[in-house]
């Protein structure tokens, strides 16, 4: 598809539908949105349309169709493989940030009606005030939008037991790529009438629809929560954990794994002494309950299935002693040595012994050196690839590149995928296109071509 | 679109497919394959296929493609709204029955995978066996297979606490429309790669792909089971509790709603007395949990609530005195009337009370009578509309119908649908076209049309 680029015309017309003040040219306005917390290059769009509604974001749509103009859609920007940046080819992006009400808040049949541009930790705290809980909690709530949240389908601290953004959302109000509005998904508990399309456009990175209205689920706010650091001999017994409490009946809220690299790491950081044998690891078990006796006989059960795998510690402590280590990790592991990579992948929770071990594996054949902490409970492990050992800067790139290629085939051989939480985006949609199945993808790009004639919808994420 | 029917020399190519025996073009041998649980006359197709494997029935729908032949997927045939059965078009009946090899059974990883054709309730026992719950409980359970669940997203009993049947599914193995082989969802806890397109086809009734199988979750049994009966002296009083319960931290397995006019049929059918004041209503809910003092609380909880609420009694009993009167209702009813049209609406739990409201007036204003249960915890309203009152089957036509619709309407409005459960099939596409969103229609038709260019799938399933 041949793309134009933003003519003065095209910006009059802009300009009519959202009104001057909000059409950003000048550069220095539009930098901070040519770039997201990822790593690379700020890429500069055409223009920057801050939209109030989604009658006038449909608008800017329709008008970007007839004029062939790619259109960028963007949330506050706390991305991390480029999704909701423009890349060579420039276009429109296009900013829900002023679409930032919440609409209804309903406290007896707890759901809450909010506009895509409201910030996460707002929609925490508004249910928090009323007794309820909004489950879904990206570790970038405080600065993210639900309306990203839904486009990436955020997972974060929480999902373990509460699953990610999807499993948070009734119901979402779209602008289709063709820039109609589209209302997918129903306040229901159970429907079976068509295709539950809300699904698939929830985590299309805006490649299927630009969310502009979500209805999302609240539950009632626990009572009671508990953390638990539980001290293992090895990786090994410690990842036992993963299976064998879900068997017990037990869902945590949290279930973390470090090994002990990192726990080391830390605790030179620290300066402070960790409770961890050499060749350990630590279990973080966070427990929520609606009532003090099921979290203290739930404690008791995670007590004993830890003693029956082999912990040599278990303590139960508050939260700021128990999540310290876990918590320091990004800045010791900074402070050790630069970040030349971050990875995202995600393996069935099962599998996550036979996945590091490939990689410990892979990591020794290839000469990179990488540390890792682990949503362990729900089979998702964060990388950083430490920018250390390597000859210069092509040798870093061409190891680097191999290592993610062998991690990502790894993931995949064992039922895993290339992304747990942070996406395709622009940066990782070659390794997606190599491992995922041709025909599963055939069939995806089936249905954006079908929804986007022209690929006028955030072109060259997830797919090329 | 116009279609071919099956030919001699089409018949001898699945032949040579699936061997001769399964190939089906007798009569007497089809009439089973002509129709449903509904109540539709038989509609025989051109051909029945019983393929053993994925690629058999891969290599069938490629031949349909080829030949232009609808291709009408099938499980046992439990459904009631058409979705299995051929309409006037003919075409192949491609059932999955010999596909019913229980393929992987995880205990620690707790999953199963098996083939399309296994029968519900082996599923539930291999798991019961193992200390496992398979949470899929559709009524029909002992007869359906999981196949046809999957493809109907099928509801059920437990759906209040579990959710339908995407809920239970991991992974499916689909033969798409044009007979390839793809693998979509995997066995994860959290991923953003792409669009989750298994959840779309899931609950597509056949028109987005065969599933061939299915990886399921298993999740551990529950320990400790509660019935418990609530006597109200209102429906309102009643209905009250679907969002009082979750607001108080409970999520019931089951909850049941039934009103005085249905207490009232199955007490003159049991021939005993219901502790049921003129006018009250029953709620019957279940808890299960994986430990007895839980449970005990949660009883507790449950007695407050319900009292709270104005329930004039609150009984706690064995399951079989606590389900009578609910499972003695179709036969109760169908005795004492017979059932000119079952309905199956669905709206949002805490809009049942208005809903209920709406469907007295519309039968009061239209000369309808009808009695209902409901899966009040979902929100779930099945209607039998009696056949009472009417004076001829003309007027019973035209009166049901305008009933129908108008309930229908009143279903959209207050964010419900026109199907919980049973699906849209044949029987209900002219309702759903009329009331579903025209943008999310389109989009859903284009999906559709992308996948299965010559509409060989299923066609005149959901849509026309």
């Amino acid at each position: 598809m041949e793309y134009n680029h933003v003519t003065p015309a095209v910006v009059a017309d802009l300009e009519a539908i959202v009104g001057a003040k909000y059409v950003w040219t000048d550069r220095d306005k539009k930098i901070p949105y040519g770039q997201d917390e990822g790593t690379g290059p700020a890429c500069l769009p055409d223009v920057v349309v801050l939209p109030a509604s989604a009658e006038e974001l449909a608008a800017v749509v329709r008008l970007a169709n007839d004029a062939v103009i790619p259109v960028i859609p963007r949330g506050t920007g706390t991305g991390l493989e480029g999704g909701a940046v423009a890349d060579s080819r420039g276009g429109i992006v296009v900013s829900t940030e002023r679409m930032d009400r919440i609409v209804e808040i309903n406290e007896d049949a707890m759901y809450m009606v909010v506009q895509a541009g409201v910030i996460t930790a707002r929609i925490q705290e508004e249910a928090r005030k009323r007794g309820l809980l909004y489950a879904g909690d990206p570790c970038s709530g405080d600065c993210c939008c639900i309306g990203g949240n839904g486009a990436t389908n955020a997972g974060g601290n929480r999902a373990v037991k509460y699953g990610t953004t999807r499993d948070q959302i009734y119901a979402i109000e779209v602008v289709t790529p063709t820039g109609q509005i589209a209302h997918l998904g129903k306040r229901l508990h159970k429907m079976t009438a068509g295709y539950p399309l809300e699904k698939i456009v929830i985590g299309s990175e805006g490649t299927l629809g630009i969310i502009t209205e979500l209805t999302l689920k609240l539950v009632p706010l626990p009572r009671a929560t508990a953390h638990v650091l539980a001290v293992f001999p090895s990786p090994e017994t410690a990842l036992a954990l993963v299976t064998a409490l879900p068997k017990a009946g037990i869902t945590p809220t949290c279930l973390e794994f470090m090994d002990y690299d990192v726990i080391s790491v830390v605790q030179d950081w620290l300066k402070e002494k960790q409770p961890c044998p050499a060749g350990g690891a630590y279990m973080i078990i966070q427990l929520d309950s609606s009532r003090d006796e099921t979290l203290d006989d739930d404690c008791v059960t995670v007590d004993e299935v830890c003693r029956r795998l082999g912990a040599v510690d278990v303590f139960m402590a508050d939260a700021d002693k128990v999540w310290k280590a876990r918590k320091a990790f990004t800045e010791a592991s900074a402070a050790d040595c630069p970040v030349a990579a971050m990875e995202d992948f995600v393996v069935p929770p099962d599998r996550l012994l036979p996945f590091m071990e490939r990689l410990r594996d892979l990591g020794q054949a290839l000469g990179v050196v990488f540390r890792g902490v682990s949503h362990a409970g729900d089979g998702n492990i964060h990388l950083d690839v430490l920018r250390k050992g390597f000859a210069d800067e092509g040798d870093e790139k061409q190891k680097v590149a191999a290592f993610e290629d062998k991690a990502c085939q790894a993931a995949y051989e064992l039922g895993g995928a290339i992304s747990g939480e942070h996406g395709i985006g622009q940066a990782r949609k070659a390794l997606f296109a190599k491992y995922t199945d041709p025909v599963e993808l055939a069939l995806m790009k089936a249905v954006k071509q079908a929804w986007d004639p022209k690929n006028i919808l955030n072109p060259g994420k997830i797919f090329d």
